[in-house]
């Protein structure tokens, strides 16, 4: 399980993060968090798994898995497959990747059988707590209309961050809660955790910056 | 382009088809098609195609595409990552991942943007006849109700084979025609040949079959 | 809001209860709950709620709703419009008709801003649990595998509607729960209030019976 | 069938439609087309067909029917059930409700086993010459950008519509072709007519007008 506080990219389908391009920013995070020793954690996309995590130390984690199990499914997300590769965990329930009800929970079961880390996200804070209810390892909230923005949840709308932790803990205390949307730097991680976080879940923040370097330091200097 | 006429096979998320054990079908298939030379390629998972396609030289192939182009899409199979992995081709419209027909469109026009040969599945002569619009490189026609079954479309329903060929044929002649669904050995591939087809697409007939490599053999000799 | 102990009839789309045949059971269902002062309600098509509702008393429920508001949804249910034709409640996420998780709170968002009550439906314990968390008037667990057969739910798997009850009252102690799937007789309701529900839901036992009229009377007698 | 040249209204999901909104102006549509002969047809949300069917002689369509028989299918739309309520015909596939490919193929084949008329929407010239492949009374060709606009298809794009019936009628000469999005007024119903349509649909631009009278006399001044 991920060391928190812990810092979680999630680097899309972005040109910046396919390929030998999310390979480099894998090894860039594992070097600083390495130097720095700050948990950190990077999801990629199903074909650069292996890629990254034959290279670096750092936790390596599937954007998604489906709620399948072995047989025919026709390239859909295998849960054993992505274990395979060399994740060690998986977002699930994205809100670019919104799942069925039913289907969070199967998944969530399915990443349990296999040992794999599960951070859920949610979208509200009604949404943090229903989520709770399958206790996962993580919930990470998202408000979706401050994804890939300029303004970083926990000043846009810190009452989301504190009320889905009080939420989350009320319906099981062993869960965890991230945040994320528009977090860009030390001072949003910094408080994400006084909110009550254990962490934050991140993309364009890294992947479209163009010193990628001095972006990630930032982000550990606030755990 | 696949050389026809030409034996795909799609290893779905079979069990003994994930990870290694999908490195292990792709050798065999590598091996058999440099010694008879016959033309073959596999299909495997997003997450299998960088280890697949660093250690063999027949095509490897996508399972699936989404209809996406670089950006915020978490999760979704990115046509660019598939390519940068090693593919050289996709699967679109799998009877076990159906597409909404502006994506069918969608999937085909990137694909041929990035130089990556499409193979469209249908489930029945009409479309068949639909799919060829788009102008795809192949439709491979599959009765859903065959597929996984013990009797090959070119025993139980051979007029699908021989119509589709037609209907294709009569809306753009250059689309190639594929069939499958219940195919397992030489004879099968010669009588889809006979009906007009430019060869098999299958997945369990070798997946599941305890001597592989008799059944690649076989299947060759029907080329 | 549905009196309570109740039974609520689900009429799916079978075609023994499909415009003409629809009005026939609810008017049925009417006298009897008229004669008997049994809470009922009736769940229809969209397309004979109107039909439904300008015929009888019990209350006339829809049974989806789509996570939209009045706009360019063509072809989508609109809340207002059920409401508009009568319906005074709705069935959200039923096992045949599954939401997005987020969507399942939308469509109750909606509901009760239109003042439509809810019937939110589960598959198991857990996501019972999770639905709880968005405070619908009712959840109504039906084990997927039982729906449509000869044996009820309170026979088959008691122990999911005791803990169903257990699990959505820690979250939310205002929220009522029915019981479903192979519901079939008044033994059944009994069985069902005895397990903690606050009634059933019900579809084939009914829809499907030769004489409708002595089920629903011996079902409204374990009330 | 439809008499040709025509103008089909789809009322969409909108407040001003809904109800009795939507009677009213089926109503209105009925009393022009009774006046001036024009062939027109309005398309209603599933709840308000029967309301409208008992009241008009123009016919009325469904927005949306779902690839289903009658059976266990909670809250989908039975081609049956829209039949029984009144509906003549049904759309199938608008942009705003897209269906998987093998899925048109279906609604298609279940609307003419039930006599019921079949608009098929697409969103570009393939789309339109593959959904020709299935040979159903019409193809309506809507560019999605454009729907809700301001600017007519037929002034925007005039292209896309006279490739759109080339493309069907190389495929199959007995489908008709319509042409949507942005049409407002008489002059934009000739431009479809003189590019070869066979008439209009629209939505917004009846809908939303606040003299409805004088919109539907102005569109059928151009038949």
């Amino acid at each position: 399980m991920l060391k928190t506080p812990t810092i979680v990219l999630n680097v899309k389908t972005y040109e910046e993060a396919t390929g030998n391009n999310a390979l480099e920013i894998a090894i860039l995070m594992d070097k600083i968090a390495n130097e720095t020793g700050a948990s950190m954690a990077i999801s990629v996309q199903s074909t650069d798994i292996t890629l990254c995590a034959q290279k670096i130390k750092i936790p390596v984690w599937a954007e998604h898995i489906d709620p399948i199990k072995p047989g025919s499914h026709t390239g859909w997300t295998l849960p054993e497959a992505v274990k395979a590769a060399g994740a060690i965990g998986t977002l699930i329930n994205h809100s670019e990747h919104r799942l069925i009800l039913a289907d969070v929970d199967t998944c969530i079961t399915r990443a349990k059988e296999l040992k794999l880390d599960q951070i859920v996200c949610s979208n509200n804070v009604s949404t943090s707590k229903a989520i709770a209810a399958f206790s996962p390892d993580f919930v990470a909230v998202e408000p979706p209309e401050l994804i890939g923005g300029d303004i970083s949840v926990t000043t846009a709308d810190p009452g989301i961050v504190s009320k889905s932790v009080d939420a989350v803990k009320a319906v099981d205390k062993s869960v965890k809660v991230l945040c994320g949307a528009g977090v860009k730097n030390g001072k949003d991680v910094e408080k994400a955790i006084e909110l009550g976080a254990d962490g934050v879940l991140l993309a364009s923040g890294i992947v479209k910056a163009s010193d990628k370097e001095n972006v990630i330091r930032d982000l550990a200097s606030g755990l």
